[in-house]
């Protein structure tokens, strides 16, 4: 337990001499955060396919989490709850999105240095063309229900719900329940609530209203998590006790073309159709997972219909809702539909991440809209929807309500378009004839091997160094 | 499945090469004893104490069975149930009990290359003098329930319910039910039922009536096992299952001197004294292990009760009956009470290995007697019983029914009690006041980690290779 504290408090030093001057003290969240004495109890467990090269390499490490799905290598360090998914690392000989002349020299490895990582989900599609054989992190604190997507990191400390999506971040402070997707930034604070999607053709910016934002997610003095959301979440966390106390479960009803994860929650009258990703700990309960959809993980379906082709991103909340087919939920949206006051989306629509409906009437947002920010009532729709006809004639720039966007609404769409398009693909929702496997397919047959740390002597709380090769 | 398939194949190649001459076949064997969609089903684990040097690196291997405990080294090879107890293991600087004055260069490792292992347990208190720092085993195969105690092995065969202790094997068969401790051995073929004891100062030798010994254990045409005593193990089986089947169990209620394993089967009106070790996969029900008692692995100890410091060796079955204080009862021992013929054993007594007592009537065997072979009634105590007093007199042999002596009865006296003092001593039956640690101790709060081989592609049914340091 002593080790387990002399690991954390090292890397805290180093994260705290990274953000110096952002003023940002890592250890009382950490101290928090973290009941060494629970830590005992959990196991940690990891992936294996056929399909994803494997290399895991843990040493003097304590890593509570899961599922590290591909090729990896963690240093002396905590990792904790987390995911780490490594199904998108390339292989030798592929090129990477920005740099199409540097081709891979060896397969990409997910390296995680001295490293500390609480609570954190990482997906593992990287595009660092600095260092295309390695998606690398260091250092990082990512608190509850935190997003990291893909890419280079280093002392960052990213806050509750916070997403950090396809950019590389340096000694950045991220807060709560920030959506950001900006290219490169150095030793930045990001305020709570921040929307921010920059990339060369346009810019959109959407900042949430203080007292909206701490009403749904808020933090205490030690930046642990408050709110509504966050509620809606620890009410659901008994749910998953059973998924790890069982070593096999009863088999959950699904067809031969789609995964569902063995840690994911399924319940109620739910239906999962051809082609789906229901991934680790996704949450579906009375739910309609349409032909080519997929749950992401910490995603939540309750009381809800998606028509097919779906994309419901990493911690997306849909609750009493029907949505549309090829219409995608981003990151951390929580569309909380009521009994009375239910959700309705057109097809190919677009939810960006981290917006909140939160319904206190039947809503509907039609086809080929974009939504975002905070919605409540039919009112509210106007200034917080925009149809993909009306956003891709904007040449240089439009502020709705408190969005504000800039540069070409029809590159903007576009390259939404062009990324769902890409994630389907790469969930397998076009799987057909034996053709273009994706997550869906290669997701199945998970073998899952499980680790427990030392439970006496110098090394108490501590996972034994292990090394993992096919 | 395929390359599972290729690698028992090898091995069982290159064991009939060892084999050659003594008119066996592994193939049927191995081909009969594996249901390779089964072994797709299991997983194996390894257990983890701060007591215990720990280095496993497993190779291209496949391992379904469990709990190595202690430093290891597998290569490319299937184990399968097996435990491989690395607890005596001995460490750099440590003598070896025939060689004073070679002490260990290095730690002493468990090292099993290129081999087949099927249903075994290995314990590892080694004593090969020419391999001090290697307890070695290669294409070795064991059946259902047979021993490897200690000891170097090569292209060896031991059939259902063998025993093989404390000796060195080189290429040989050892018959069912057959118990041997008798040095090195070099190609030879070991009947059924043979029970042979030899050291430099004396000689024991029984050999089972093969109607009897077929009662019992018997095999079919390819080494599977039959008989009263398979019935009896494989009626209990299902009990095991539960263990394997959750992640955190209902805690057993057992002293904090003693250690109760996690994969032990404890049910029924079950008391545990003080200083007890029960083993893994050991089966107690409505038992009573008295204080400094041990009940190794797949021992079943029902509706009996252990008075106190009794040793109750490795597959070893005590049903109804009643044991004094410090009586040993060796390896496989069938001690078969009923509700109406109880079996009652005085103090310091010693029960050879593999001695059935089948009881048609109530039987008490005395204080300080050895008893042996074959025993059903009262009568039959007359020729398988002998005191020690009487023992100890014996200087140049003496033949009892089927069961013949040489050398010195008090040699032999001398040389149990110190064996039975050393196991009591290693399972620390004598810890006190923090001093006299044992397994009873060190095997107390296991951490276990959990395997699970490729559920699809060419390497289904092959485990990863593995490698765990501290």
């Amino acid at each position: 337990m002593d080790r387990l504290k002399q690991i954390n408090d090292r890397v805290v030093s180093r994260l705290n001499t990274n953000l110096n001057g952002l003023n940002f003290d890592a250890e009382p969240f950490v101290s928090k955060a973290v009941n060494y004495e629970n830590m005992l109890k959990f196991y940690a467990f990891y992936g294996i396919t056929s399909h994803y090269p494997i290399f895991f390499d843990f040493r003097h490490s304590n890593i509570s989490g899961s599922y590290f799905l591909g090729k990896c290598h963690v240093d002396r360090s905590t990792i904790y709850k987390s995911d780490i998914r490594g199904d998108e690392l390339k292989r030798k000989g592929d090129q990477i999105d920005c740099a199409k002349n540097i081709p891979l020299v060896e397969d990409e490895v997910i390296t995680i240095r001295d490293s500390l990582l609480y609570k954190t989900l990482v997906h593992s599609h990287s595009h660092n063309p600095e260092s295309p054989e390695e998606f690398s992190i260091k250092n990082t604190i990512s608190a509850h229900y935190s997003n990291i997507h893909g890419s280079t990191l280093a002392g960052c400390f990213l806050g509750p719900f916070a997403t950090v999506d396809l950019m590389n971040l340096h000694a950045c402070i991220v807060g709560e329940f920030s959506y950001i997707q900006a290219g490169e930034l150095f030793h930045q604070k990001i305020a709570p609530g921040t929307i921010w999607v920059r990339q060369s053709a346009f810019e959109f910016t959407y900042e949430f209203d203080k007292v909206v934002l701490n009403k749904y997610v808020g933090i205490d003095s030690e930046y642990q998590p408050r709110g509504l959301i966050y509620d809606f979440v620890t009410l659901k966390e008994k749910e998953y006790e059973r998924l790890f106390d069982v070593v096999k479960l009863a088999p959950v009803e699904f067809p031969a073309s789609s995964a569902v994860n063995r840690y994911a929650v399924v319940k109620g009258n739910t239906c999962i159709g051809e082609n789906v990703l229901v991934a680790q700990r996704a949450f579906l309960d009375n739910a309609k997972i349409g032909d080519g959809s997929n749950a992401q993980e910490q995603s939540y379906i309750v009381d809800a219909q998606l028509m097919g082709m779906n994309v419901t991103a990493h911690g997306a909340k849909i609750i009493n809702a029907r949505i549309g087919v090829k219409t995608f939920v981003g990151f951390n949206a929580f569309l909380f539909g009521k009994e009375n006051a239910k959700i309705r989306i057109g097809k190919g629509s677009i939810v960006m991440p981290h917006t909140i409906i939160d319904a206190t009437e039947p809503l509907y947002i039609p086809d080929y809209h974009l939504a975002w920010g905070y919605i409540r009532s039919v009112k509210d729709l106007k200034t917080h929807t925009i149809s993909f006809a009306a956003l891709e004639k904007i040449k240089d720039g439009i502020s709705i309500g408190k969005m504000k966007f800039t540069g070409s609404g029809f590159a903007f769409v576009n390259a939404k378009k062009a990324r769902i398009n890409q994630i389907l693909q790469a969930n397998g929702s076009f799987f057909q004839n034996e053709k273009n496997r994706g997550h869906a397919q290669d997701g199945q047959n998970i073998s899952f091997n499980t680790l427990q740390p030392y439970s006496t002597g110098d090394n108490k709380g501590i996972y034994p160094s292990v090394r993992i090769d096919p």
